[in-house]
């Protein structure tokens, strides 16, 4: 079955904008290309040279400046803008903007951006449209919109998750002792794209063996797979612009009994904070819960990082699990729990889910078997 | 045969990098992760939501800010640095920028950034950090340093091309009458990673028939393939971290009379561009030679952007190949030649190599047959 993405969202989500603002006491908001202006809007834009803004203002028509040659996608639009196209010449898209930041009447305004999204090359242009209003962060507020994710929303994450793992089955034949990480990261990054994700993955797989799976953010190297190494992957697949994002650790040939007890506590981990994330938990509880197996394990300063991060059309997004967040979890959100350990210079493990708080617990969108399991 | 790409060019390419900041007057540069970090440095950081700077000033130790963990990838550098990492409590975060300022003496000086680089968040941390300094883009003359590729990055661009060419000629089997521009999308993604590109690909290749296929920008959508239709798809591998974008049009069964006009006015416009290209022309001339020959065939207004675009770690960079531009081409620049035309809600031609200048003239290291062919 298939339930129906949202058709028009747009109207209405644009509409909880105006109202996040004037409850933040912003005036206006601009954003450029990003998720926040696909989930806004609707509309993609390559990040380039050419600046694009959409200037978002309570009560008044959205104004959006771009290139010319990217007018053909206001063409469908089933909600009102005005547009501020520029012709190919530098010169004139300074005019382009100051005409934009006077029919949106943001001088001398609170305005806010995403600190994250918006460029210097953007907020140069904006500054000389706009010399006195005053640019600050919008990101909690605008992460609050995108953070409680309706149904269509969540069906999207679930077959995210789905693609990712068959992409990852149907590639573990290929891991072999000889084979090297990037060779590994190819022929996932083929399965995924097979599977049915999106071209544009989330992020490039990491692969990391040996001593590499130590390091939480290593690059598929040349290194090739030697016995006794943890394997580590970490992989997702993009649905409709929804992403997953899974880790699962694996054992080639047989490895160090110590390896085997970190694979035991990550996992223990894993559970813990799966099990405690709920409606009304802070998010630094959960955090808390995965962290506390690994101290009591005598592995806490080889968990150096946070416990996860919200999932949804972006990568990291709200809500962090970290420790001391006293954010409260809420039916619809969504993020990753993964705790890990990191013996530097021999092995590391981490074994990632992605949950979606539920009215009374939470669920993982992910089930692939999660214990470090031996592969060759 | 593997040519060798430098083994450690870092020191040389911060050495030049000092002297092309001290001719132009600033006394420092600050730079996020993305292309000209690694070129300066062969550090990859992914682009999150901790912010990572590193500071050059010319005669002193570069200085970098990011967090603990990843700080494993400053391990074996074969230059030196001076780090302040920071832990995963945001709080923390301002002190080790504010550390960084001060050992790199930045605040009341003139700071160059990259504008399409550089973020609103990593900006409120420098300005936080040195509230006296004086940020302004340093675009160009980072562009310059990148502009000039060396032999090492000549051999990774060519097979770049190499690797595109294959891949298309692997997919062209699958576009049938029906398909749709995501399948053939799909199809080609699957095969560029098959034929050896890294796997993040310089961007999604685009696939438009039919009316699509006359906006330049185009989404593959669920458009299926049409008998009469033009198919423009527009695609690129990247090898070691340098890029290839080719782009091709092919007919779908038979076509107008007009859309055969088009494709060889727009096949004589590309020629053009590439015969005038050499040492010591103006990137605007080779504008005008490819325009030239559209304009005369009576098709001006339907080539409304500019001929080609430099290339290289990015995918639009120096120098840009348009109408105007007094920029003079020097061996080592490598740029696309990309003229079309577009008859709105009808179709579409564009016809993209990508050209490196070299001491006598101009190669193309793109070479797969460039006739609009009829394919079905």
């Amino acid at each position: 079955m298939t339930l129906p993405i949202n058709s028009s969202p747009y109207t209405a989500r644009q509409a909880r904008l105006a109202e996040t603002l004037q409850a933040a006491q912003f005036e206006a908001a601009v954003l450029n290309p990003g998720p926040s202006l696909v989930y806004l809007t609707g509309m993609h834009f390559h990040l380039s040279e050419r600046p694009v803004v959409m200037i978002f203002k309570p009560g008044a028509t959205p104004c959006i400046v771009l290139p010319e040659l990217e007018s053909a996608k206001l063409k469908h639009l089933d909600y009102p803008i005005q547009a501020f196209p520029y012709t190919e010449a530098v010169e004139d898209w300074a005019a382009a903007f100051g005409r934009a930041a006077q029919a949106a009447g943001i001088d001398g305004k609170t305005v806010g951006v995403e600190p994250r999204g918006l460029r210097f090359l953007e907020f140069q242009f904006l500054t000389n449209a706009a010399p006195k209003a005053n640019f600050v962060s919008a990101e909690a507020n605008l992460a609050a919109l995108r953070m409680y994710k309706d149904a269509g929303e969540i069906v999207a994450m679930r077959k995210a998750a789905e693609i990712a793992q068959r992409a990852l089955q149907a590639t573990l034949p290929v891991v072999q002792i000889g084979v090297s990480e990037r060779e590994i990261a190819s022929e996932l990054t083929l399965q995924l794209l097979r599977a049915g994700s999106d071209p544009e993955l989330p992020f490039a797989p990491i692969i990391s063996g040996g001593p590499n799976s130590a390091n939480p953010h290593a690059t598929p190297s040349k290194r090739v797979l030697q016995a006794g190494d943890l394997l580590v992957i970490d992989w997702g697949a993009s649905y409709q612009g929804y992403f997953s994002d899974i880790t699962r650790t694996f054992a080639i040939g047989e490895i160090e009994p110590e390896y085997v007890r970190i694979g035991q506590l990550v996992l223990e981990a894993n559970l813990a904070g799966r099990r405690i994330a709920g409606p009304g938990i802070e998010a630094g509880q959960v955090d808390q819960a995965a962290r506390a197996v690994i101290e009591q394990g005598g592995y806490g300063p080889y968990f150096f990082h946070r416990t996860g991060h919200g999932l949804g059309m972006e990568g990291h997004e709200e809500p962090y699990i970290r420790s001391g967040s006293t954010v409260l979890l809420k039916p619809g959100m969504t993020f990753t729990i993964e705790p890990g350990i990191y013996l530097p210079d021999r092995n590391g493990v981490r074994i990632e889910d992605d949950v979606v708080i539920t009215e009374d617990g939470s669920e993982s969108l992910t089930n692939l078997h999660r214990q470090v399991t031996r592969l060759v």
